[in-house]
Order: C-alpha cells, then structure tokens, then sequence
C-alpha cells in the first residue's frame, strides 16, 4: 500500500443513522479516508433498486464528526452512483463498504438485500466492495464480537484486492456468550423464505396485507453460509454479477427452441382462441 | 401434456394496464389458463425489490374479458408470491411468463429488473418461469414479429420444464424493416451502464439529481445476448439463483484471511484513531 490512506466509501441500507453504519464508519477510519453516502431513511428489502423515475436529493449531514458525509433520498445502489459520480467527482474509492446491516443476509436473501446491492453495485464500477449483515434484527444489536472480522476482511480485500466481477458477502452470527470462530469461505445455501400472509381489515373495510415469512433451509451441505453461521463462524461468499447458468447452456440446445412443440396448439385452434379473447 | 389445461400466472413492471402485458396475456391465453396478476403501476428499475415495511393491497379488475386478474401496489416479485399465496391458494402455476417489458433487460440490467425480478422469484419458489423484454422503450411498440417466439419459448418451457434454480431471460430486439431471425442460447454480455447526473434546481432553489446514463459494451464475445440483439436474433440467457462464484472460492482460501494483513495499522494507530473519533 502507497503512503496515502486509501480511500472507503461506507453506505447501507438500514439508514444513516442506524447503530450499524456508525460502528462500521468507526472501524474504517482505522484504515483510511472515510466518506460516507447512505439513505436517509431505512431502504430493507429494497433488491437491486434504483432510481429512474423520481429526482433523487443529496444532502450534507453533520452525523460523523472530521467526515464527509451526504445522506441521500434513494436506494443503497443510488447512493454508490451518486457517491462515486457526484460526491467523489469520478475518483474511485479504493473499498467500498456496505452495512453493517441489522438482520441476516445469507442464503437466497442476497437477492432481496439493498445491503448487497451496493456492494455489487460498487463491483459493476469495478471497485472491490463488501456487503456486512449481522445476523440480528434488533435496533440495538451488539457488534463488538464482529470488530475483528471486519478488520481482517476489509484489511485484505485492500492489500489483495477483489477478483473483477465479484463482491463479498459476509454475514456474522448474533453476539452470544460462546466466542465467535473463524472466518470461512463458503457457497451460498439452497434454501428459500415460505412467505406468510396476513389479510386484515382497515379502518374502512378494505383488505390489505401484510407479507412476513419463515425462512426454510433444506441443503445439508457443510460449505455453506448458513452451516458455517450454526458453527458460530463468520460466513464469507463471493459473489458473482454474471447470472448465466453456465452448465445449462449445452442441455438448453439440445431442444431445439426454433421448432415448435407439442405444447403448442395448432393454427386453428389459435384463430378460435383469438376470436374469443 | 395432460388434457387439462396448463395453469399459467403472467404479470410484468410496467404495470397492468401496459401494452406489453395485454400482448402476453393474449399469446398465452393459446397455451393454458390464464391469471393475471400485476402492479397497478409502473415499476421500473425496483431490481429484486419486496414490500415488508408497508402493507400490500390487492383488487380484482376487469381489463382481461372471461380471465381471473388482479393488481396490486407492491412491486414484481411481491405479486408472484400473493399470486401464489392468495390468489392461487398454493397451487404452483405451470409457468410464469413476466413482461412484454417496454425496453431492454439484457446483460447486466438483468439486475435491476422488475420483469425479471418476477421470473427469479417464481424460479426460487421452483416454479419454470421466463421474463420476456423487447428492445423498444416506447408506450406503444410493435410486438408483432415476437409472436412465434413468446409461443415457441414457452411452449417448450411447458413441454420441458425449466431446470431447477434456473429462470429464463429473453431479450427481443425492436421492429424494423429487417425479419426477427433466429433465438439463441446465449451468456450475459459483460457490459455496463454508465451513469450521468443532471443536477437541477427546485422552485425553492434546492438541488436535485436526474439518474440516467449510458450503456457501455466491450465485450466483443459473439456467444453474448447483446451479439444475438445485434444479428436481430432473440437472445435467451438461462439465469442462476446463486450467485457464488466457486471459481475464486480456492483464490480466497489461498489469501489466509483468518490473519491479520499489512493494512490493518498497528493497535498503537487504532488507539489513536480512535480517540480523534
């Protein structure tokens, strides 16, 4: 590393002023020049949003004593394009942080997470990112077992770099009485959330619902995030931006897709169709 | 194929009342049932959004002559999963087929789609589903030369399925002159979109920020959706869940992040950062 401090840009999507930006503002000033861009108001569940349809406001906010620091109106993946082309004038930041989140980000729920999607938003920019979720949704979670893990893994995603195209996502266990173990490099699991819906009444008589879920884990697998999180490890997955499904590609042209199948009627029965919709 | 006919779910982003969708429905009304469910308004660039801090509303409407449809406020992938919750009672569809999306969603947009938002969601919940977009962002684009393809692509997705943890994302390209050659089986290019600011000022003399951009393509490979676009073909790219990159995962093993690394300063400096915090 040169002798200037590299530079980190932190954001998340619990909100600017969320305990876990603020731990993690504090320990990234132990590595280098902090700026930080993050919504103003809690953006959960948000995917891979961004904003194109409404003007997006910045802000300079006083939160972080010595720091520059905006909160701004959009998603986590705004503020990484906002911070990168407008706050930073085009400068890349050397490390891109993104959390810590209040709330597990493993498994399939890295598609749903605003969290990760700055991370990876940063990775589309070419700049090595990290997303960081505790595995506790409480507004005032302890972090204080996940100060050496962060420290460690941001330390050397700064001396090694992160492989083009990838972002981290690492997740740690809740804060118990047993020591947190070490660090591990895993797959993420297959497993998915069973959504639940509940249908309530308004003031008015009208229907509306409010969707929650359990999460449900069938893989066994033992190099995964979550089993490394049931070990009381910190769960590191490298994740891609290239979504193709390389190993399907070969089956898919066997089917010949340009002819037709039996699954489609015949021309007749279409034109009946037709006249009848 | 059993007699009985396919149960087919089919929403979109651009919201229920746009073209694209009407154009969908209308095509798989000659392969299956049909039920509609979709957002009562446009949701462009909401990625793999869900709805968990506001409640969801859901109406019965009547823009679809003889065929159950509903809208609701949430964003794509809220509506499969209350389609299959609450509208369906936990009946799996056959298939689900989201768009005709008004404009592109090939490449790396991919991640920020809603109409694929809602393939990916039905393909977590195990159920085969393609998100269909063409290259045209008007309000009221020619979709007539996609006809044979929509039928023929889901048609075989029918007759096929779709592998597990795999959804299907096709890209059209816009009417011209020119006849729609053939569908490909292609990768996601390794593009990008290159974003701009327009910086404005309010009635009241605040800043404001327009998100638009550019795309920028250097991959030259010719197995890409952009490169089938190109030759006027339709590109399929079979899309993944998982996002782990296995490759790196040896690469990381090999960096030893259970140690601490040249850029993590002393405990000395950490002291000292930390009091100036």
């Amino acid at each position: 590393m040169s002798e200037q401090k590299p530079l980190i840009l932190v954001t998340n999507d619990d909100g600017i002023t969320a305990k876990g930006i603020r731990t993690l503002v504090e320990l990234m000033q132990q590595l280098g020049e902090v700026v930080v861009v993050a919504p103003n108001s809690p953006q959960s569940g948000m995917g891979h949003a961004i904003t194109i349809a409404s003007p997006l406001r910045l802000n300079k906010v006083d939160l972080f004593p010595g720091l520059s620091a905006y909160e701004c109106s959009g998603t986590p993946a705004d503020c990484v394009k906002l911070a990168k082309h407008f706050v930073l004038k085009d400068r890349n930041p050397d490390l891109v942080v993104s959390g810590i989140n209040h709330g597990s980000n493993t498994s399939i729920s890295v598609l749903y997470s605003g969290t990760m999607s700055a991370a990876i938003e940063a990775a589309i920019e070419g700049i090595p990112a990290i997303g960081f979720s505790l595995c506790d949704y409480a507004h005032d979670p302890d972090f204080s077992h996940t100060h050496d893990h962060i420290l460690k893994i941001a330390g050397h995603a700064l001396e090694h770099g992160i492989p083009k195209g990838v972002a981290f996502n690492v997740n740690f266990p809740s804060k118990t009485d047993l020591p947190l173990q070490e660090i591990r490099i895993c797959r993420q699991a297959d497993a998915r959330w069973q959504e639940e819906f509940d249908q309530r009444k308004d003031p008015y008589g009208r229907s509306y619902f409010w969707m929650s879920g359990k999460f449900v884990n069938d893989d066994t697998g033992q190099d995964t995030d979550e089993f490394a999180l049931s070990q009381n490890c910190t769960a590191l997955v490298p994740c891609q931006l290239d979504l193709t499904d390389y190993k399907i590609i070969s089956e898919l042209q066997s089917w010949n897709i340009n002819e037709r199948t039996a699954a489609i009627p015949s021309p007749e029965s279409v034109e009946t169709a037709k006249r009848s919709f």
